[in-house]
């Protein structure tokens, strides 16, 4: 089929699919979520990100009753009713369903599990992109990966009226993450990225990525970096699991980076190798 | 009718109510809300509350495709459909329907209208309430009613399973407001209240007592107040379209106000009697 949606057990077209109003997601954007591309019917990182939901659920209070290899299986069997070479996998847990009330210790919460596969499309891993720079005034549980994106919304969507490819937020002079994926620098060969706390997500791209800088003997640094360092470093570029690594050419209608493409191909051919063994492309 | 849900023209019982996954409510939280106390069939202050939603709405770059006047007379329409005496209408408007991404410009998307009523109780305008303080890690949108509530749902289920009735929010040493009212104190006969930032939502019961205020001659302070000035003030008190006005007698397990009920009880009766006037019942 071309695409399908999955409700606590009810399946059907994405388009046609309904969910009760008092889900808690539709009035207070409680549940987390988490998404992959899926190539050759293979989810990317499958088990890293089946991990990552559990955790951001935890973070939150939410205790999923289904066992992790009860939901890959779930998830599987709905990426293999959908053609396409590659799709997208998006799925999320939110508290329950219940009449609003901001308290969710009521008895009878349970859990819901949503999902849907559609086709989709790899950006290109050998184009530059654009970006802007916003202003990061969101929460301070960005490790945490809940439906609450409002400020991302209205950050991608600022991007995307200027013709731009991602939004990249800042508090202050410090650079923090994407609207929806990460960013790092390469500067005199080294990669530099913002630490894993409240600020950003722990990205799984991101994760990979490191660890093949330390395979191919690229010094990794996980310190902030600032707004200034960005403008003046080597090579910008960002990273998530649908974008997997963007080169970024240009921030704010102002060149940048593009300097050391041979570092920068290391770890972009690391992860698209890595993406086609997973795959089962090469 | 016990309740009644509506969702762009369909209506039934709020149980029964379902979405359609992909209004965006459901994936980002992209959407405002607002709710008010509905007396004998009259919803208090709703004007203002008419006013805020597309306050809200216009904040996030979402233009409702209805007059005023018509929500009005919408909304209206449900209320007279439930029985009792004291009702509890939710609305909320959503950017609308539509396959998951995060730039809205789209065409087709046609903003959602939400809406609910059920039976309500007011609480006891002569009670005394329990609170617990709680680090405010909100972003900085709060002066916008939006369905990203997820850390107030935490604060506020923090404190419910502690015992108290509201969770009030402090960045550092200044207290903000609670997880879903306005706090505010009152000392040597001067009410203190956090100015309208973006820290803050800002409320209409709380417009409506500064008016009280003003109106029977007790100075406002509209101005950062820290947790000490709290802990240390003749009266703390919390206001919402619900709760009205809240006298709390205890923080964190401490004993606080309770020293001014002369000055309390000119607001709470203020309140109180504006209330009655406008539902008809004085």
């Amino acid at each position: 089929m071309q695409n399908i949606a999955y409700y606590n057990g009810k399946v059907g077209p994405i388009e046609e699919m309904v969910v009760p109003m008092n889900d808690r997601a539709c009035y207070f954007g409680d549940g987390v979520y988490d998404a992959t591309c899926v190539v050759n019917h293979v989810p990317m990182a499958f088990d890293d990100h089946i991990d990552r939901i559990y955790r951001s659920a935890k973070l939150i209070d939410i205790d999923i009753p289904m066992e992790k290899a009860e939901m890959k299986k779930l998830l599987q069997g709905l990426c293999d009713q959908v053609e396409g070479d590659v799709l997208f996998l998006y799925w999320q847990v939110t508290r329950g369903v219940g009449m609003r009330n901001h308290p969710y210790s009521g008895a009878g919460d349970k859990p819901s599990l949503w999902a849907f596969v559609r086709p989709s499309k790899m950006r290109d891993p050998f184009g530059v992109y654009k970006c802007i720079t916003v202003e990061d005034k969101r929460f301070f549980y960005c490790n945490i990966k809940t439906i609450n994106l409002l400020p991302a919304v209205m950050a991608n969507q600022k991007a995307t009226a200027a013709g731009c490819d991602e939004a990249i937020f800042h508090r202050g002079d410090r650079v923090t993450e994407c609207s929806h994926s990460n960013v790092h620098i390469l500067k005199d060969g080294v990669l530099k990225t913002a630490p894993c706390d409240e600020l950003i997500l722990p990205g799984i791209t991101r994760k990979h990525i490191l660890a093949i800088c330390r395979a191919k003997g690229i010094p990794v640094v996980e310190e902030p970096f600032t707004l200034q360092e960005m403008m003046e470093a080597d090579e910008v570029f960002f990273s998530s699991s649908s974008a997997l690594t963007c080169r970024i050419g240009e921030i704010d209608g102002k060149p940048v980076g593009l300097k050391d493409e041979k570092t920068f191909a290391l770890i972009r051919d690391g992860y698209q190798e890595e993406m086609k063994k997973e795959c089962g492309l090469a």
